[in-house]
């Protein structure tokens, strides 16, 4: 039996540039782990593809895939179905692949509920950074665009409280490259490589 | 009040290179953390100097300090006290910067009961890499040499189970490298930034 991969889940608040980031990070040569294409409903945009961008499929195909406990996590947003397939995760991840999704917050915490070693990424807004500058600089701004910004970051702050990191999205290439180094370290971490080390040692007993 | 630095304690079994890897990560010209130095009452080796290496104190001094709580973690080996004085890793740890430790795996337990919050590197010896190959290419070596370094290693992995990383020390550029990255990584941890975002916001408020 290969050793199980591990699941990279990269979520955040709607409109941060989860799919840019995401986009990014699989043109880097040295990515080494599987994107989990993602299924919905919605028709397809010009220039998308099937199998490509989504796995695009009617709503009563999609339907019948959360009858059937075939989608590891789903939602519905504008009257549209977006979710994760199961099998191709479970099957990816049971050949020794690490797999990445790249999913909304409310998918997130399904995946959170149901993969208890899966590693969480929040990838919070630039504007965090420029509210910082605009609290620094405070008195240029509307006291209400102010107050709306303050109560939008106090919401998405929130949000961050379920995952293992928050990565600022300030630069598309520094986002990717954190990333590329939180999936790095969490090969490194023991938990993850005490049953590799240990079935090592294992096998060995066996010819003893 | 200037937020909290992280300590970072490097541990691992005897002879497996840690002074060797603190030395080389310490001459990186982006390494930001402060290397805390230990105190000792062995007796300065020719080059070694006072306030560098270690500070070289008499029995009677640690002792003391041990008696009035101004140690974080100490132990004795071949008659010889070795430790990490208190007040230096508070000071700079409350100062905001990050502190980094070199230390046996004995006093590695220590800091893990008082400060919950450290990041814990276990440097697992080469041999482990050693050992994966002699089991591959099994029957060159003799049964019992392999049976010793399989023992050795099992007690040593055990070691890793109370740690946060395992960092294969094969060469010592590497694990340099990785340990570097489990800092990068550590600072995005949601548990450590979300206080620093809480308190921006939690300024602004007070100005509203």
């Amino acid at each position: 039996m290969p050793e199980k991969g591990m699941l990279i889940v990269l979520s955040g608040p709607s409109g941060v540039g989860k799919g840019t980031v995401r986009k990014a990070l699989f043109k880097e040569p040295d990515v080494d782990f599987k994107y989990s294409i993602s299924m919905t409903t919605r028709k397809p945009r010009k220039g998308e593809k099937n199998g490509s961008d989504y796995f695009f499929v009617s709503k009563e195909q999609f339907e019948q895939n959360i009858r059937e406990g075939k989608m590891l996590e789903y939602a519905k947003y504008v009257d549209n179905y977006y979710g994760t397939p199961l099998n191709y995760v479970q099957k990816t991840l049971n050949a020794g692949h690490d797999v990445f999704l790249e999913i909304e917050v409310n998918g997130a915490m399904q995946v959170r509920a149901n993969c208890p070693g899966a590693v969480f990424v929040f990838l919070t807004p630039p504007s965090l950074d420029v509210l910082k500058n605009r609290l620094i600089t405070r008195g240029t701004d509307k006291m209400d665009v102010i107050n709306k910004r303050i109560k939008k970051s106090v919401q998405e702050i929130g949000m961050m409280r379920n995952y293992d990191y928050a990565v600022l999205n300030d630069r598309v290439g520094n986002a990717v490259n954190n990333i590329k180094n939180i999936v790095k370290c969490e090969r490194l971490r023991v938990n993850r490589v005490m049953p590799k080390y240990l079935s090592m040692l294992g096998d060995k007993d066996h010819v003893n």
